[in-house]
């Protein structure tokens, strides 16, 4: 449906009507919260063996013993872990605690003060600019915000970020310091970066010698279908290019074991890994590695990780895929409501034209938290007032159901509003 | 004894017993690590009920599950014990990871980054001094020397630091930023600072309205015997003066539970944890808080903390005992040897008058590792080349017994060396 064929008269008529329904779905008082990727309830059961099994582990190992200091870079076991699901060498991966925001928060830290492999300290030059690709992750841009840098949007397109702008953005200027990338299942489009885009990135040629990718590789298992996607390995092109130093990549066990409970780590060039190493020894003696066995014992290897992720999917995909077909139904002859079919990781983007502040404060007023609209943009900016992101992990798929109920309503209400100038 | 008394002959006579005996030790081929405070083998048995309960434990509580993302300042029920065990109010505690030394890094690296209360941040000024009672934390000295900070050397007195000089230094430089205190059981030399030195440091009046006391009290549950030694809290007379912002107070469960994945924690005025909070909201979405639900469930109130503590000194108080009984039988006459008798933490200190190096130097060459001579100073420079770190909780017992022996023929064979002029 074209809004704009329709008379001042058949606008109205619609509007009330849609009106009448949200009223009514409003009076069921049901409260529910999809503004952030959090797993649902009966997602954090998933790994509660690994908690069971916690007193007899075997927490002596090669070297050491997990339950005393040492290891900074943590535990090689786990090294080795996240090296398989990397597909890098384990001497690439510095394991850490639960969050990977945190990493990547301090590798911006310490290039601000200490800079990149022996290069000028990010904070003594004028301008530090990151390259972000919208709509994105936005705790990517407030780490941006807070260290005071400019923001650059650039467009994500069907198979990532629009790499004629990033090519000519990284080659121009110097003062472009970095990319913000979620490679696999990207926050919040569901989009996987396509072969040809990973080369394109992991060939850059930047002004800047520090120029670094943040390769957040947060949903590298978290396909919603046992068929996988599959991301090409950005750091075999890099080594082919010699730019194996420009890739800073992150995975955690948020979404698979327990959320910010969990472990992540970095995967860099052992360059990268022994300067971060020295600088960190001045931060702290270890992560905490008892966890660490914990995660080990419980993941085993790639295999045994992809069949728990397999449980996850099963509870999450009834929920992506009721949004599709409710969603579907609804607005599949609007051309101005459009959204993402992702097959994994933990978001949909749902377009809708001029009318996202509206839909997310209609949806709020009849108790549907949504993210706040623009949170995907730089700077909470999103021109074109149009994109939100929605987080079905959490609800229950009644839950859901009635949401996206609710949802409908107020995207029809919003777009009906904005074609009648309220 | 006085060596200067003794004849050059009687001194060769002397030395040569002692090289005798020195290689007898040597001989054995014994190695032992004494170099840091780590838990030895049979504490970390301590703390494995916690592990065992991990399976069963109330992962929900009020408010939210601890296996979800949310609460950045730590799960309510833990900043509840920690603030129970610094004394202070759960809103002035924020609980985090295992690393209490991570803790003061992000404090200092917030303050340099972005200023502390909305003052100029530290990276803009041309100088920044750190006042540091020496001997000290060796890591302590180390965050100064990765900032580029200036380290004042402040002697350690019986009874804290020398207050004379701390006051002079903070009310006449407004660059003079913090003070390292270990107030408790204080590292090396198990000082506790007494009711005079909390209250002098807890209304100190500094030229810098950022400066600020580290009050890493690392060893607050941790005495060798039954009688705790009782250490005043400092916040309560620093709210009578105003000062209450001045003050950041640490505590870890390093040597509670597990060293390195326990749980650390900040005790801090509101208005400090508040601006905290903020910055940390850039950083990570939280700490693992599954870890802090078994923390809670097992060390449960100060009461069960101090039961838990009293297994670790009966392990540890008969290596420290041993050391006092050995070198009183070795060294009650000699002038140039003296010793820290500490009632808790994790070291002793002992001063050799000009032959630290050496004494070090021997040890390692008879397998016996100790923390190298100096560390205890900012810079590594111990300017009377006399102290040494002892670190007696890693080794069992009869390895402390051989290193003890081997330790007092370095000691004597470093000595008459010094007074032979070799």
């Amino acid at each position: 449906m074209d809004l704009k064929n329709l008379s001042v008269l058949e606008l109205e008529e619609a509007l009330g009507k849609e009106q009448k329904a949200y009223r009514k779905l409003q009076k069921k008082g049901v409260r529910v919260d999809m503004t952030r990727g959090r797993p649902g309830a009966k997602q954090l059961e998933i790994a509660m063996p690994m908690l069971e099994a916690a007193g007899s582990l075997p927490y002596q190992y090669d070297g050491g013993d997990a339950r005393n200091y040492g290891d900074p870079a943590g535990i090689r076991p786990a090294r080795e872990l996240f090296a398989k699901l990397m597909d890098i060498s384990p001497d690439m991966v510095i394991v850490s605690d639960g969050s990977s925001l945190e990493i990547m928060y301090d590798l911006v830290q310490f290039a601000m003060q200490f800079g990149v492999l022996g290069d000028t300290p990010w904070n003594k030059l004028d301008k530090v600019k990151f390259i972000c690709p919208a709509p994105g992750y936005d705790r990517h841009f407030s780490i941006c915000q807070t260290f005071g840098m400019d923001m650059i949007t650039v467009p994500m397109l069907q198979d990532g970020p629009d790499m004629d702008l990033v090519e000519e953005l990284v080659r121009a200027d110097e003062s472009v310091k970095g990319i913000w990338c979620v490679p696999k299942y990207s926050n919040p489009t569901g989009v996987v970066f396509s072969d040809k885009t990973v080369t394109r990135l992991a060939k850059l040629k930047p002004a800047a010698k520090d120029f670094r990718i943040f390769w957040d590789n947060a949903y590298i298992v978290h396909s919603l279908y046992d068929e996988d996607d599959k991301l090409k390995n950005i750091f075999d092109v890099a080594q082919k290019y010699g730019n194996e130093d420009m890739i800073y990549e992150l995975v955690s066990t948020s979404k698979i074991t327990f959320a910010g409970s969990g472990v992540a780590a970095l995967g860099a060039s052992e360059k990268n890994v022994q300067a971060l190493l020295k600088l960190m020894f001045y931060k702290k003696i270890n992560p905490n590695k008892v966890n660490q066995v914990m995660h080990v014992e419980f993941l085993k290897d790639v295999d045994n990780i992809k069949e728990i992720m397999a449980k996850h999917a099963e509870l999450l995909r009834p929920k992506f895929e009721l949004f599709q077909s409710k969603m579907s139904e609804a607005f599949s002859d609007w051309e101005e409501v459009k959204w993402s079919e992702p097959r994994g990781g933990y978001f949909i983007s749902l377009d809708v034209s001029g009318a996202a502040k509206r839909t997310v404060e209609l949806a709020a007023e009849a108790g549907i938290k949504l993210t706040a609209a623009g949170a995907t943009f730089p700077y909470g900016i999103d021109d074109s007032n149009s994109n939100i992101r929605i987080a079905p992990s959490v609800p229950t798929l009644e839950e859901m159901s009635h949401a996206i109920d609710v949802l409908i309503c107020s995207v029809r209400v919003a777009l009906l509003e904005k074609h009648l100038g309220k």
